[in-house]
């Protein structure tokens, strides 16, 4: 059976621990395809080109914008993110489920072009923790742990976008929630509301004595 | 923490095995609860009032529904069917996912009381499988086998109602999907949208300098 995968967006606070959990989840499962996404920042240390981002200059993303090869794009913090088109479509033709770990504007515009798209927020326990694990990274200063607070509480308004909030308490818990969610979506009345009608055709040319 | 319980309807054709699922999925995990249905039939040979009906008489059963101790209600062939309320809503406040296997007169009402419900549909793979399995019980008649594929059709003709589509093919494949749907529910923004606020408000009296 030839299923089309389900496409996830994963945003969250941060420090909501996204990066370790879709780390875990590709490990577990292998139904799973992670998206890179494309940037103008620089890397921070260890991060490496085609593994964390594709990092690009400016005049390439915007390249790459005009020839429509992104499924969204956004700026933040004077630098463009962005999905490529290529990958994502062709992993869920394939029948791998996509993760993009973008946030939420990237989010609403992929709601927007892909109206299957799963949107799932993670958020640690509660706030304490939450500014425990934004100070607790000791790379960031104040003013930086300040602006992330701040950003947390804008991503919070955009709540109601989301389907699903999972809860990322206990790292292996969190993560069967994530792929529980993938997995139920693949189950969507739509994606199996032809097989229900083929069966009633059957049953029906049956009774009508077509068929033995 | 206290989460009320998921309310899960199971629906779907007469021979997919709807019976040896939620035992199936009673054995292997311990969130469910069965509700057991209200019915003025008689038992068939093997049924125990209590475990697989309760059996009562039209004037019990009328009764009932005039103390609104119902939650739905329906008749079917010339007798009522009806789910009773008391259980179903002491389980949910529990914490427990109610399981009610009705069919899609009763899970419409369903959906209108409990918008939160959560209504699946079961069926085989196909109709010449599901013929296979309707003519194989080898305990009716040629014409209950054929009111029962006539039945089927008029179910499908409610397939747009329901959330999800589970195909039972292989038992525990379809055992784990229906958890996976029951687990993603529990994960619903609506569940966890209360506490994203607080988290919010939270990190604000912290950028606000009111704590620490």
């Amino acid at each position: 059976m030839n299923r089309t995968g389900v496409l996830i967006v994963i945003s969250g606070f941060s420090g909501a621990g996204k990066g370790t959990l879709m780390k875990r989840l590709m490990e577990c499962y292998d139904n799973y395809a992670l998206s890179i996404s494309m940037t103008t920042r620089a890397p921070r240390p260890g991060e490496e080109n085609g593994v964390h981002y594709f990092f690009v200059d400016k005049e390439t993303f915007e390249k790459t914008i005009a020839e429509d090869g992104l499924i969204e794009y956004a700026s933040y913090c004077g630098n463009y993110y962005g999905t490529p088109r290529a990958y994502v479509e062709n992993c869920l033709s394939e029948g791998k489920d996509v993760i993009l770990e973008i946030e939420i504007q990237g989010a609403c515009k992929i709601r927007e072009k892909y109206p299957d798209a799963v949107l799932v927020f993670v958020t640690p326990p509660d706030g304490a923790e939450l500014e425990k694990r934004l100070s607790g990274r000791g790379t960031e200063t104040d003013e930086v742990i300040r602006t992330r607070l701040q950003r947390a509480i804008e991503e919070a308004e955009g709540i109601e976008n989301y389907d699903y909030i999972v809860v990322n308490d206990e790292l292996d818990r969190c993560m069967e929630d994530i792929h529980a969610i993938v997995r139920a979506a693949g189950c969507r009345m739509k994606e199996s509301v032809s097989r229900i009608e083929s069966i009633s055709d059957e049953l029906s040319s049956y009774l009508k004595g077509e068929k033995e």
